[in-house]
């Protein structure tokens, strides 16, 4: 018969299994009766990126067309004096740092004011630049401009969430081709962050120790998911990944936010970023993807027991009925097999 | 400047808001500065489902090709003998009903064999057909097949979480045309189904009340966000949709579990279903969604606190990196337009 709704060919018949994420208890179904082998997924008819022309007089991004944006919040230079990184407000935001955080109840019903902050990133004066293939000391000032606007944000003290992301081609929802990510503030704790916290607090109620300390020291130990490391940083694909290439880049040294990282800490992180970008770059032909800084809420800065990390989620499959209706995601390829793939690409 | 990654016009410039749902706690931005109208959403050029041919000899799923599926698990005829719901195995199962819930652990990793029931509702004998436009017996024997087979997977002692689901649509996740639902049945109970659990029992921890049953008195009060409703069922917008047609269709009698549902309130929840879904197949033009009964877990079938109910998402908008990083939505359409929209549909 037909096979509804997800999977494509069938090599090998082996048993699914469903893991657990140690950090988050969120479970996965490892479907390997869909077997999809790493290779499947690699598209490299697909247009990369970099073959665009650099310069568009219609991208508002662009450099020489600063005037088509508004509100610059943020501006790193290079040694000639031109930017190389922006931030910017956007237009069109979902939130707008006016009116403050006001908190409406009437009845059964809560809402919040739309309040905070919702900003662009540029990430380079280059049409045809893409994170994957710039320099190490490129990458590092992206990272450096994230951490300086969201600690601006943080200075608000009506913000309690900062959630910094990247959503890269248009099937991970980017609608501007110009390379860039965004900075979302909120006057509220996501429920799902929330959850998060909780899950990790009682893992260090039960052991003393943070579970992303733990899955780091785990990780690295038996390799069998490791990307790419060095002394600050591990990239891994986790055990219970949701996706074929779901990576988490995880700080080996423990703090709750990324806006503590040092400068030493951002060239690492850096360093690793673009070694796994490169391999998704080539391994994959560029593929979409989102990627996301989690970080615990204001307030939270000291807590021994939760950890910042980036996760990045290439776009390989979707969500449909099952996963928005139990929140767990079906992953059609074992997270070691997917780690060999892209520990072999050559760089 | 741009508005990069969502909205389409700006019309009108209103606040945004944070709106949290009373039952999950989850938050979501309605983005009213991206404000989009109701009727943007409609897609009247879309072929709609029922032009398609009434049979196909590739179909695994059309009425006489019934040797191309396999293990029948249910059947409901007609009145003249012939068949008019089956439900049968997938050939691609992404869980199995052999070996048993076996619970492995490795040191820090956790995982389960993949046991389970995963199986394929066929909703009619007719490749053309559509759940919108059959008739409210014809929808009540859908239903009635979906509690049925859930009955016999809620037999199995090592089955802890039953989600029926159906795909409407390839950009809703569905690879077959013809009309079908999945019901997955699990060994462990979803990290996202725990936390609504405990979220529904700390409400009723304060209040000695389900939220649910709060939920649908409050909306069948106000009437703002109202659908349809009947003697057993109200539908409504929720106030915190997390999308713009994002609809709830929940039972006013205190169920737990969708098993539980009697078959007068069969007929109940047939006539509502297909009243919300004809208004978005001609309102929105067919669109493509995802349908989902959210019910508790087996051993929760007597909790006085928590409560099943059916959840409707058309397809208007996807997923990028804020939502995968928060775990919220931004709603780019107040839930009391899309609700003033779709009761105004002519039928």
């Amino acid at each position: 018969m037909c096979h509804p709704d997800g999977g494509s060919g069938n090599e090998v018949s082996r048993v699914s299994e469903i893991r657990q994420n140690i950090a988050t208890k969120e479970w996965v179904i490892i479907a390997t009766e869909r077997a999809q082998r790493p290779e499947d997924f690699a598209e490299p008819a697909r247009e990369p990126t970099h073959t665009r022309p650099a310069h568009l007089d219609t991208c508002p991004l662009c450099a020489g067309n600063e005037h088509q944006s508004q509100g610059e919040v943020l501006r790193l230079d290079g040694p000639d004096g031109l930017w190389r990184v922006r931030v910017v407000s956007n237009k069109f935001p979902a939130l707008a740092p006016q009116g403050g955080a006001k908190w409406l109840e009437e009845g059964f019903l809560r809402r919040v004011h739309g309040f905070g902050f919702h900003e662009v990133l540029v990430e380079s004066p280059h049409h045809n630049d893409t994170l994957a293939l710039l320099s190490i000391a490129e990458v590092a000032r992206v990272l450096a401009a994230f951490r300086e606007v969201g600690r601006l944000h943080a200075a608000h003290p009506a913000i309690r969430q900062i959630v910094p992301f990247k959503n890269h081609g248009a099937p991970a929802g980017s609608s501007l081709e110009h390379p860039h990510g965004q900075l979302m503030s909120l006057p509220i704790v996501p429920a799902a962050i929330r959850t998060r916290l909780e899950t990790a607090q009682r893992y260090y109620d039960e052991s003393g120790r943070c579970v992303y300390c733990d899955m780091v020291r785990e990780e690295t130990r038996s390799g069998l998911r490791m990307l790419a490391e060095n002394e600050h940083f591990a990239a891994f694909i986790p055990f219970a990944a949701f996706s074929p290439f779901h990576t988490w880049i995880v700080p080996k040294i423990h703090r709750p936010q990324f806006l503590q990282v040092t400068d030493q800490e951002l060239d690492s992180l850096a360093e690793v970023l673009r070694d796994v970008l490169a391999r998704m770059y080539r391994g994959l032909g560029d593929p979409p993807y989102n990627a996301i800084i989690r970080m615990a809420p204001q307030t939270y800065e000291r807590v021994h027991w939760f950890h910042w990390y980036l996760s990045l989620v290439p776009r390989t499959s979707k969500q449909a009925g099952f996963e928005l209706g139990s929140g767990m995601y079906i992953n059609t390829t074992l997270p070691e097999d997917s780690a060999a793939f892209l520990r072999a690409v050559a760089l």
